[in-house]
């Protein structure tokens, strides 16, 4: 029996570190993972059970501040960063350096285009480590990057709105049979976690329940990721993402047209045949719709559509859950493809 | 002081019906309302403060069976119909054959084309009586119709989806600056009130709560008011509904393309212009937008944009609540027009 | 007619502070109150409209800061505390000094005995302002106090779990049937808006949705109220509160034991001939039983019981609107009483 | 490798049975369970991934029309019962008749005394079958029958309520230290799947949410399982039922006397040493409390408690998932046990 793989994650404490902690915990090639937290999160070690006592009954899991001796000694070959982009854009090149492969959940690697990073402001842009480490890093969808996530050092793990969409979208944009001038909208709607764990006016439980609200219209940080994978224009999308009153899951409304008078059976098989022996994507066959209860607390991205009689215009529904497929799912599922394990090993 | 106007509500055993019965109860204008069951919806009079405790303590509510008789006894003069559309259907020709105005919440009379109609499948459709009250009806939208209202002997009150949609897109429609050609998409999100009061499996909790499902892609009922509202052609529009876990409340995000570069001042002057002086409708500036939370349990239809760098691709926001300015609440708005009162009478 | 009264709002910006102010725009016996922030709350005039948009379309509420001079000038005669407990203690008798009457919405003068006070530790306890104060307020519960209430210069308006618990057991411990010294247990749950508006780690939406929790069991601030007014041992009662996944509304379950073998109709007698006359206590027949929606929305206190077949055992059932009947509305309630006028002015 | 066990489930169309039949579908030592509907259930195969997608993508699973042939044919040794309680009754002496064990999740043959069981009016109430089964049926509690469950024919899997009083006052009443003539109350929450997947006005989601009501106080069903595993007389017990919006979980707050000055470590002492080496309780020590979101979604049951500084009155809390804990996992628990597997098998 080969030896388990040593990890670490940073930012444990947040909602997608400790699903990504759940999940290593319980993944039967990986060794109990080594949790830090970066200096100024915490003076001292923290135990993960004691700020989530859903972790209670199975031991204590202590925090400890990070140090690159620790990772070294207790060698540590995968780093994950549940951090927020600032920090992984500083900890990355550093890692990387110490020989360490790396798996990125913030949104610190994911744009190679400036146009689509500007919204980030990210203070080291322009650097030669920031230009480096852009190249290097691989975008960690394994339905689209599956040949390339397997070799990569640096995944930057998608966006969880991002991912929602661009798996909705690919198979469409590959056939050629979307008339991209009429427009592509995204209405996105996601559960609370997605904003966070810190409190705020915006989280609390009052400003939520009972309501909906939408948010960052034209402005949101995952558009550039959509933009860029399915190399579509700023013009040729409008993506708008709302708030829902669920601590999780995510459902995007995504409206096309087509180019050319299409069958419900075209469309089917147009997912089906892209999808293909893809473990974590499930199609829905019409008149079904994915719903957010479906995939929620799984690594699935559902996929189900809408066809207008006229055969020209398309609704698509994409849902997943936002910490799984949306974040720590796809980590898990990145780390499968770059140790060679089956895709779904630690996912079921 | 002038006598109080009699009325009389059929169906107050709705959720549409208790709020407009509620509404009735306050309304300074008005007599306590006769409360009125079908035949066959229950074979004994019913208090309705039995169904629902929170009319509790402020007296019984007797309902009746529905008789003639007794609405000419009370020298009835409006009936509210919160019935099914085919109930509609039968009751409205009766009623105005004895005199009687009428309001009505269902569907029933809503459409006047018959391309439209076709979704309800009305069993008397080509009727003599369909063709004459098809004709007679108004629509009972009163920031578009406010002329018409006035001197209506049936009123057709708007569909709680088709009041949000209508509402937000009519100065624009009106302004001229759509590029109706790109097709505006309506992806609108209800409270679970709009599904009706009937126990099934969709209304469970546990298939409600947690969750999010669209339903009724390209075939909602209410599409037909919108396109006949504003003029639209089937192939302009794709109207999809939502169902979010609240009990009440809609928010519509509409998108469209302008034919036009246009700033953010005039697409709110257009929406100031539009809605000058008509007390139901607010106005918000961006970048603030409408919430779910802001217009529940008032009859504000509440409508906000944003509009990207391009000054060519617009989102508005529509908030209203589905049993007031969706229903109930609108209900007493035409009322009040039909009866020379102040707009906002009773709905304070 | 008579000029209307003149009030103002200290704290119009937390949840009971904008209840109140709601309530105080639409009394017909009321101006426009003066609404004003605490030194240190913000630096400059906020309006109330942009905190909450739901007031919006009905003009602006400034908020001013708080001076006398401008309270003296605008003819205010009422003062509405809706402050932290320690601001309160700190207002009032300057309040009282400039001649102003005062409802407190806080718990800074709820309590006589120094024992229940404790547990506030309030800064200028044995003081002689506090001890003049603690001994002129009068505690704001119109259905027990209502003598002391109309010539109160100081109303301490109740906390929102007392009013639930003292409203249940009053007639049952006035009667003389309970026997106490089997304990009487109050098992209390309460929606969000109770915990404040201040967003914290404990009111994040995802801390609270699928979720509920005891706290402050033995040590809740208004234990003290409770046996205060129901003169109570501290031996005698358990108070246990809970925190619901709602907005708003509470429900206590008090669990009794009677003194002797007593009917189902004795209790009902019991309740109902307590509150004869009483407008907002509604007294529910068994087997029906209140819930929070039935006086969600209302400032009414539902009151219910189910009685064991042994007529030994009772189980009580009381729900009000922590918002209203809990705080705001009773408020009102309480003004009405110290102006002469209908006890449901302003309430409906 | 040992051949793994056939088993069957009838009644995998309800909340439980989807749950169990999850479990199974995972369990190391199981093969895929044979799904089974009762005559009259629904006339044809029916494919669970179309009743509950969430089971899509992992292949289809068909209801079978329940036969004993088939069964005999799969070589199924083990049948769970996840059914209506009579058909609980009529299924149990057939299949043990057949050489079958059976794991019932229905209240059939939970209770030993008649008294008890009398809420239940058995339609087969004193036929010899009923005698002989209720004699043998063993309480499928593990924590508490660890002993005879192994080598059970029928266990009687306990409800869900029952499961989280009993096992929160086991050790106290074990230990002797409760006072009982002052009476236990336990108020008990549980979340709208534990009514059942039946659509009725009660489980619609706008008669659920933002709402909290009580019901079938002091006529549960389950009280009979309380008083009879933990020896209580019905005088010495209150037990109220309250359904919480939320989809799932269990919260019972439950209140004691104590009949000597305690310590709150003697208490924790007394919970630990009960639960030592139990792998499905977790004891949380004071101020912590158990929530419900700590126990969703796993087998634990969380105890936690508060105990008054007079060292006499003590609240304990006890919370589980009402479909695991409270059903499909003690049902796996209890399997585990029955076949000589580690007590966690297929449960993590």
């Amino acid at each position: 029996m080969p030896a388990k793989l040593n990890t670490a994650v940073v930012g444990a404490t947040g909602y997608s570190g400790l699903e990504l902690t759940r999940l290593l915990l319980r993944h039967p090639q990986v060794e109990t993972p080594l949790l830090l937290s970066r200096q100024g999160e915490g003076s001292t070690p923290v135990n993960l059970a004691d700020l989530f006592p859903v972790l209670s009954g199975n031991g204590g899991y202590p925090l400890q501040p990070l140090s690159w001796d620790k990772l070294k000694e207790k060698g540590v070959q995968l780093l994950f960063l549940a951090t927020p982009h600032e920090a992984s854009r500083a900890l990355v090149p550093e890692a990387v350096a110490r020989g360490l492969r790396v798996i990125d959940l913030s949104g610190a690697w994911r744009l190679r285009e400036a146009a689509h990073r500007a919204v980030y402001a990210f203070k080291d842009e322009g650097s030669a480590a920031a230009e480096e480490f852009t190249e290097r890093a691989v975008y960690g969808l394994p339905e689209l990057n599956g040949d390339a996530i397997p070799g990569a050092t640096v995944v930057a793990n998608p966006g969880c709105y991002a991912t929602s969409v661009i798996l909705a979208l690919a198979p469409l944009v590959k056939a050629g049979i979307l008339d991209r001038q009429r427009g592509i909208v995204s209405d996105s709607k996601s559960g609370v976690s997605g904003a966070g764990k810190e409190p705020t006016s915006r989280t609390h439980f009052v400003s939520v329940a009972d309501n909906l609200s939408a948010y960052s219209v034209f402005g949101h940080r995952h558009t550039g990721e959509i933009l860029e994978q399915l190399r579509l224009t700023p013009e040729e999308l409008i993506f708008a993402p709302h708030l829902l009153p669920i601590p999780r899951g995510i459902l995007s409304t995504i409206y096309v047209h087509l180019n050319q008078d299409t069958k419900a059976a075209d469309i089917e098989s147009c997912f089906r045949g892209f999808y293909a022996g893809k473990r974590w994507v499930r199609i829905f066959a019409p008149p079904r719709l994915p719903e957010i209860q479906f995939s929620a607390n799984t690594n699935f991205c559902d996929i189900g559509f809408s066809l207008a009689k006229d055969g020209r215009r398309l609704v698509v529904i994409s849902c997943l859950d936002n910490l799984l497929k949306g974040a720590a799912g796809q980590a898990i599922q990145n780390m499968n493809l770059m140790y060679g394990w089956k895709e779904e090993e630690g996912l079921q």
